[in-house]
């Protein structure tokens, strides 16, 4: 019987993998010089064709950088973040309507996918993908983690990956074997995300009590002082994400769109 | 012996769980007129949170509409698919600002997120916790769908859940349990999608030989019959995915940005 007991609690365990895979991810940012097998590779890229796309146009692509000299070369265009160079893959995740135009263009058909919302549409299927594609690695006991430098450096990387018309880069994971074991990070009370059949605004109390936990922890308390602030929101404003890099990252990633085709709106 | 063997098959297919739940994924649009309990509901929304945030900022939301008299309200802003209002939750993910920008408000740092970078920002947080969520769903036997809709009626969605500024819907989700069983949808082969190193631009023959298989399923040759065009591409330029339609809701997309404060790019 009690072996019976603790076969079934392994079932449900392992039932449970799905889900554990979900609710245990930590971005990693060291990873073991350790080469990633094609096989496993090619598990996780199929994962990411099998997630949901636009009427079934897939209208995103994926780069792949194994080579170590192209991953150092990529290093200084995400902010020279060392674990782009060092994890074995980064996968480049991009909105790509150029494959579905040709094809179009093949067939006496006229593409109209030339405007801002067909971007959105491409970069709906990039990120639905890029997540499935981390989603296998970890449950490949690998570890990941995604880089924002991708939309900010949108026209440098086009040149690097000589990304044509039609093709813009929107996000990029790097993925290994994890060299570091973190914690799970923290995050806000559910109710300061999820809403219920409306939106329910905040008052200033909300706010208050949904970020007292964490401005009351250590590791963030620290933060603010390492930053010279009066507190963690101007980290955030004065440090991480200023107002002047956000509005001239606009207008670089606003130009990109434009130049691969994607602003004609009229 | 032969017992042992099955004992650790199962162990084995029980832990390919995660890859099997992806590569599993079909989209379900026929639901059973059955609850999502609450527990499992929030455990979808406990993974959706655990998903990769910039800069853990978690600068999205998510709208949970049960209500059936809310559902069926939904339904016309998603071109009257019959899903929404049949599914018993439906789930819309916003990029959304406006609480992160309250907070720094209250703490006396002066956001600078109403720009567009910001909008792409958070709406890849909003598109990965999405993923997130569907997967969570899909690993708990429920069936997903998602809805394309969201960025064209953005305008209403926003009237309808009453979206303060700062705050767009992105994505939609249908979840319930299904009550259809469709077969897994084609997908193009890899090299269609997957680039190595270097974008490998597709000539003429790279085309005709991606599109081949999918151009004599009989599906799709039903489709184009159906349809009354020359082929499958006409299907999608003419009916489906019209340039007059992307362009129209390119510009409503654009302006409801301008309103919600994400175009205040000088």
């Amino acid at each position: 019987m009690k072996k019976f007991m603790s076969f079934c609690q392994n079932l449900i365990l392992l039932k449970m993998d799905t889900i554990e895979t979900l609710l245990g991810h930590r971005s990693i940012r060291k990873y073991k010089d350790q080469a990633i097998d094609d096989l496993v590779l090619d598990q996780i890229l199929e994962a990411a064709t099998r997630a949901s796309t636009t009427g079934n146009m897939q209208v995103y692509s994926i780069i792949v950088t194994k080579d170590e000299e192209k991953r150092k070369a990529l290093q200084p265009l995400h902010f020279n973040q060392p674990s782009i160079g060092q994890a074995p893959v980064v996968l480049t995740f991009c909105a790509d309507f150029n494959r579905f135009n040709k094809w179009c263009e093949l067939r006496n058909a006229n593409p109209g996918y030339d405007n801002f919302l067909s971007f959105m549409t491409a970069s709906i299927d990039a990120l639905l993908a890029a997540q499935n594609a981390c989603i296998a690695a970890e449950a490949n006991g690998l570890g990941i983690c995604y880089f924002g430098t991708t939309t900010y450096m949108a026209e440098q990387l086009i040149e690097f990956f000589k990304l044509p018309k039609g093709v813009v880069p929107i996000t990029t994971v790097t993925i290994g074997y994890p060299d570091e074991n973190p914690e799970l990070v923290d995050r806000l009370p559910a109710e300061a995300i999820v809403h219920y059949e409306e939106y329910k605004d905040f008052t200033n109390e909300d706010i208050e009590r949904l970020y007292k936990e964490k401005e009351e922890m250590e590791v963030y308390k620290e933060f603010v002082k390492e930053n010279s602030t009066e507190n963690l929101a101007q980290v955030f404003t004065q440090v991480r994400y200023k107002k002047a890099d956000n509005v001239h990252f606009s207008n670089t990633l606003l130009s990109v769109l434009e130049k691969q085709g994607f602003m004609n709106n009229a």
